[in-house]
């Protein structure tokens, strides 16, 4: 029988070739240090993957590559979301024959459905799933998934848990209070990294989360610390990831800073696929500077040659700004620009 | 030389079969139709098109099918937004090839992308289609294109349009004030059916418009009422017009609502990709009650048996529920419940 | 008998003495101005009349200096919300009292009322009030009014119409659609300019516009215009009036640039009681330049001596920046800052 | 020298006379209980105190009387903001005299200020305020006041601390980290009772919690087991009161459901300045029932005569639908209605 699902998965990024194409043997060494690093388990074709930018068959792929190169040392949560019902069922019995641990499954997105309809695909998909499945709520991108939903699909067993990136406490707790009533070993992730260690103290079993493919050590330790009552230590360290966290995610479009800084901790994780203009690369490089000054301070990686300024404990507005200018001197006089 | 897109384009639904496959004989007949009744365009692969629950190759078969049906008739704007711009670029090559007029890209979507992120994602794609690009904002349900955006992206000879679906008249203006002193050219379509004759009065050259699916002489008629200056009777017709669209558009996720009104003109719509529970087939045909009633009004469709209720010129909220009540007591009489 | 209210009533700002009084004599003079234009009405105590900045004695006595300074010659629709319905019908019966035609009550705002709440707030003011009502819809400010409420509040004769500032010329309509039935004489206004002549081609018996109180001449015309059917004229004027109306909205916390204009026009408005940093002072100082330059081009107003640069027919945001840099150049020689 | 602020305030409701008056005795009452109940403090004067629907007169004389009942007993924090800022000013130096703390001054409302004027405004407070002042960010009302400019108001020593009722625990810790490397005694209070506990343990002072006001044994049990470090005990009535918020917050408009849930622990709070409709007070009266049951669950009064359901720890949409349906039934046996 299958463990319960627990501790910090990671939605992590899919490095790019030159040419756009896949970089498998960046992605394996990626797998290989994110496992050494502590990480409970894996998440291939989150929205950190950029699922919706790969092709159904890239998609596929991913998650291949992520089962066989973990090989059974941390659980896989494979993202199945295709564009229909059919596509995401064969997807689900794909990803079982891959050997994931479970499916995410997103709520349906460009349209904005109601929550019958919401109820009726997720319905849908667990009376005809292979392997378990786990809802994925993010409602600032796809359709809402709201408790009396929650609590409906919690009735079907394929349905284990729920991963949740609203980051609202006060939600996870309604959800929480809904669900373990009737099913006491109902999963609850939560994907919003800038609240994990609240998260965790009022009862969720782990997360999903993006920073966790930037600095794993320092997602495990904060696991690990809330879990041994260590409050206050872990607590510290929640504001420091939150100052991480808020950098990457407000200074670029999503998952863009998770890029930035993947590539920092010594991974080629090439150009986006969505397309950049010359001032969104120079704000790149700016923003690795910032990136760079924070991972320093954790002694992940070196400070910059230039140094850091001071910390004041806030993401200063207008550092971005400063380095940005200096970056694009530096550039200009080097003719790149 | 092309000559300017204007008028009112379908962007129509796609059959299925009972398999939830596309119905193919049932969309060229569809689409003969639809021509014969006067539109001046084709638009597959629209929101109204469910484009994102077809496959990639479903969408090159929906508008090569269009296309072929079409026969240079009317002209065709082909939905072309695929997972990535490399993929959405071999679309906007093969709808050349198809004889499409133009392609319509829908702004990215899922991640909200910033104004700048938007404008490169078009600006890749206007550099190297090889077919005349209309942008599509929509921003319920995709990332907004502003005006300044716009204005950008109207320097390329490629853009030569934008759908707006944002149904904000002040918001057309601003962009029609923006982009006409640079582009006289630049054609301006509504996609906000409620608001269509005032959209045209102010300068729109037309639009795409899900409810000409299903009315395609009535939105015809308005668009040439409005065109010879009859402003009073296509207001008249406007009014009523919304009571229908309203109809459609707030009683079911959409598109439903308009592929159960393109049913009651006579066509085989199919069950939708998106599964329902059996609370929403009797709303299904509970709305469809309401629907045969707005359209036997305009002497379209027979009245229904059982009659309908006299017309305040607002759609009755406890309508529907009323009838919802009816049909379910039809079905358990019957014992399909 | 009271007469249908229609036409262009004037949301005014209220000017102030440097002291943070009520500049009485200026206000009066300004009422004669705005009547000699030709406005069809005034509207003391709106939103653009920072009525909530003051007390309740001072909104008693704005209106009625204005009642007394219009003197009959135009109708005066007074703007009664208090702090509850009590305070608000003891403010009708003065209003009446003062010769008001009518009172327009804004929603109930701060809490976000349900709609049942907000039916209950009008419906006691409805069966109190010895002075015809109409409702004011805001929603960007207070609790929304939707159709079904409307609808309801028809019911009392008291409530004679609806000013609804969402700019939303579908909602306009299916306002109309829903009360007409049932109250042909309901009077329909529209708060936002931006959308005027479109909103009176619908149906709309007139506006509340603060735009009128800048350029009481133009929205005259406006209306007169597409009254007599020449909406060409109507919509240039119209597209004009946009530029303007942004700038004004835009460029400020509402209602300062008003304010600002309003000034331009030869008046002493004074400082807002809402306190202003350095930096929105010198803000202000430029907005000004940007909106001399625009009312010049109608000619209401003499070009700054320095010039204006050209117009593309949209708002240049850059001009704003460019104007504010060149101000504070100008304060700081001439030692101000 | 004054103590520093914290633990849990409680922002009470006004009780009412059946001709409307506030009922002083009852004030003082309550005032008494709260107390011997174990407050940290009252707030007069906040959302759930209305005071947006008492005159100026009238919420002088409500923080008077609290703070006279008080009598030093525990500290008074005074909801002061009025209609301008000199206004305010004079309430604060009143307040002063009656003994007040501090007082609390909500972001301006009605219009929706930009961060640089919500700074102005409570910058000119903080320079000429006789008083401390707890600034008071509840942007579901307000005008929001986000970090930048919390972390400049800072700077000025009147400004002792926030109470934010946003919810948000990733906000606060933004707060927390851009103000209190200048401020280490800026004081921190959440207004959002669904997530008092992890506010605590992320750092917060207290709370001004609404649900203080009806079960203060509880809010005080709570803070009390989280600062000894009983977490789990904290947690599990955590869970407990989020029910009975709920059940308070989102069966009624605000506060209608604290004020029905405070005359359940024995108060006349009477009706309420906003009308309610018939079916709004039978909807009271279900309410009460429902929050009777949750309330019995604590002791803290008796169960209803016809019995509680069995509780599933999560809020039963059905149930106030069902309850309602028994309370008419029973109104209509007794001839009520």
């Amino acid at each position: 029988m299958n463990t319960k699902i627990h501790g910090i998965f990671t939605p992590h990024i899919v490095p790019l070739q030159a040419n756009g194409e896949i970089d498998e043997p960046e992605l394996r060494r990626y797998v290989d240090w994110l496992i050494e690093k502590g990480v409970h388990g894996l998440y291939p074709n989150g929205s950190t993957g950029e699922f919706t930018r790969f092709t159904a068959e890239e998609r596929r792929r991913v998650v291949k590559v992520v089962c066989e190169q973990a090989a059974g040392r941390v659980p896989v949560l494979a993202g199945a979301a295709e564009a229909n019902v059919r596509e995401t069922l064969i997807a689900c019995e794909t990803y079982a024959g891959y050997g994931a641990r479970a499916v995410a499954i997103v709520s349906p997105f460009y349209y904005k459905l109601c929550p019958e309809s919401v109820y009726a695909y997720f319905r849908e998909i667990a009376l005809n799933s292979p392997i378990d499945v786990t809802l994925y709520n993010i409602p600032m991108f796809a359709s809402p998934i709201d408790v009396p939903t929650i609590k409906r699909l919690a009735e079907f067993e394929r349905v284990v848990g729920i991963k949740d990136s609203s980051g609202d406490v006060a939600f996870m707790m309604r959800m929480m209070s809904a669900v373990r009533p009737l099913r006491p070993d109902f999963v609850f992730l939560t994907g919003w990294d800038a609240v994990l260690v609240p998260m965790l103290l009022i009862g969720c079993d782990g997360g999903t989360n993006a920073t966790c493919g930037v600095v794993p050590e320092l997602t495990r330790k904060m696991y690990d610390l809330t879990r041994s009552g260590q409050i206050a230590e872990a607590m510290q360290l929640q504001f420091r990831l939150l100052e991480l966290f808020d950098a990457m995610l407000y200074s670029a479009d999503f998952p863009e800073g998770f890029r930035a800084a993947v590539e920092l901790r010594g991974f080629k994780v090439g150009r986006s696929r969505q397309p950049q203009t010359d001032k969104q690369q120079i704000d790149y490089f700016a923003l690795q500077n910032v990136l760079r000054c924070i991972l320093s301070d954790f002694g992940y990686v070196d400070a910059p040659a230039g140094g850091c300024p001071p910390r004041t404990g806030d993401i200063d507005q207008d550092r971005v700004s400063h380095i940005a200018a200096t970056v694009l001197e530096t550039l200009r006089q080097r003719g790149v620009i």
